[in-house]
């Protein structure tokens, strides 16, 4: 493992955006309407662009001759670092957007703090994609609203997501050294600070919604460290990387 | 591929073991009560050490270097050689107890003709398995009865399984050139001939289960010749082959 705390914080922006990425891709050809077909596609393919730009730049600094391809491909689930969030199973449309709009709501503030960065090439990114995350939260919140404050079935749903997911929101605003070190760069926020934002955000939707946040904060963690996954992502990779791991230096 | 029919014959029969032994592995910790549980995990065991006897001397006629592990692991999915029926998905438990089933019946069949077979490793390889397999029969007969004559949902059920599963029965009693080779020699029977025992088998079985046997006698076929696997080979393959793709020449 690099101990390059820049190198690391720069495997999270990218494994955040390209396990999420990937996850919505698995509802390609699958979803429950056309139009929500092709806009889950269209935000899978922003968030895997985003990878390109953070992978990216992490094999840049990391100076070992991998590009963003190798980060995603040929790596296993240990040295991934995205939060435990974006890794869980896609469920129905409605837990998938959940799951969508818990993210989003966080990426966007990230990604808005990102801007500030002392670092140009990271602002840089920040801004290119806080433009389209702009528009996957606004999507993301209008149809958590829209189901939640729908049919008694889909409220059900709904609520039943939101029960499934929280815990696994807390650890987003969890700090460690790595945290810490960005943030004495002036590269990246404290993540402690983004919290109120963010639950004002969550409350305002989740009360248009109809939805009743869980009591319990309790945090799953283990993600962002690499300390431990869910069971998920290893399965996951099986599927996303088949193609590197069969054949390893294919070419074409 | 190999032109050598024996060896395709012995990859037949190894990856039907190995495919379907993976399969019923897949509900190892999660069968519906610990009895089922534990049988299912040893049926499983007991088609991977099929495997390993069937693809071991596949391994030897091809004569290029391939152990059973290299023919299991490293192979990718057009090179499997097992019939469609049994990579198809376990579904619920009555679904992957018709599957056994249907395949039992045919297996316990073919195995019975193998032991007259001509040549003497693989006459060894049937009487051996052949044990297994009437019991691992006389368990999926049972079961299929049960269940197709128990409560109203576990009988719908399983005439829905059935329904699945009938088109995936008939390619193993298609006949083609490896098999005329395999008469020829002495080595195996025509699949044909097997066809009027297994139908009587299904008939009573199906009879004592109160189940309806589809009128269609439709076939897919691919599977055995490689042709054309159905879509869930790969990805089953994607999780019994991570390791060895990951890890390509890993010891331990």
């Amino acid at each position: 493992m690099s101990t390059d705390p820049k190198f690391e914080f720069l495997c999270r922006m990218g494994d955040n955006a390209l396990v999420l990425g990937h996850r919505v891709s698995e509802w390609c050809g699958t979803a429950p309407v056309l139009e929500e077909d092709i806009a889950l596609a269209n935000m899978a393919l922003d968030l895997i662009g985003q990878t390109q730009l953070w992978l990216g730049m992490a094999g840049e600094v990391e100076g070992a001759g991998r590009d963003a391809d190798k980060l995603a491909f040929r790596r296993d689930v240990w040295d991934f670092r995205n939060v435990l969030l974006v890794e869980q199973p896609n469920g129905d449309f409605g837990q998938t957007m959940m799951r969508q709009f818990l993210f989003d709501a966080w990426h966007l503030a990230q990604l808005t703090a990102l801007i500030d960065s002392s670092d140009k090439e990271i602002a840089a990114i920040a801004e290119k994609s806080a433009k389209e995350v702009t528009y996957h939260l606004e999507r993301s919140s209008d149809t958590v609203i829209g189901l939640g404050d729908g049919t008694e079935e889909s409220h059900r749903r709904m609520q039943a997501a939101l029960d499934l997911l929280w815990p696994y929101v807390g650890e987003m605003f969890l700090g460690d050294d790595v945290d810490a070190a960005m943030k004495d760069a002036g590269i990246a926020p404290d993540p402690a600070i983004l919290r109120a934002g963010y639950d004002q955000l969550v409350r305002d939707t989740l009360a248009a919604a109809t939805l009743t946040k869980p009591e319990d904060d309790f945090a799953h963690r283990g993600g962002k460290s690499g300390a431990r996954h869910s069971e998920h992502l290893g399965h996951m990779l099986t599927q996303m990387q088949w193609l590197q791991r069969a054949y390893p230096d294919a070419t074409w």
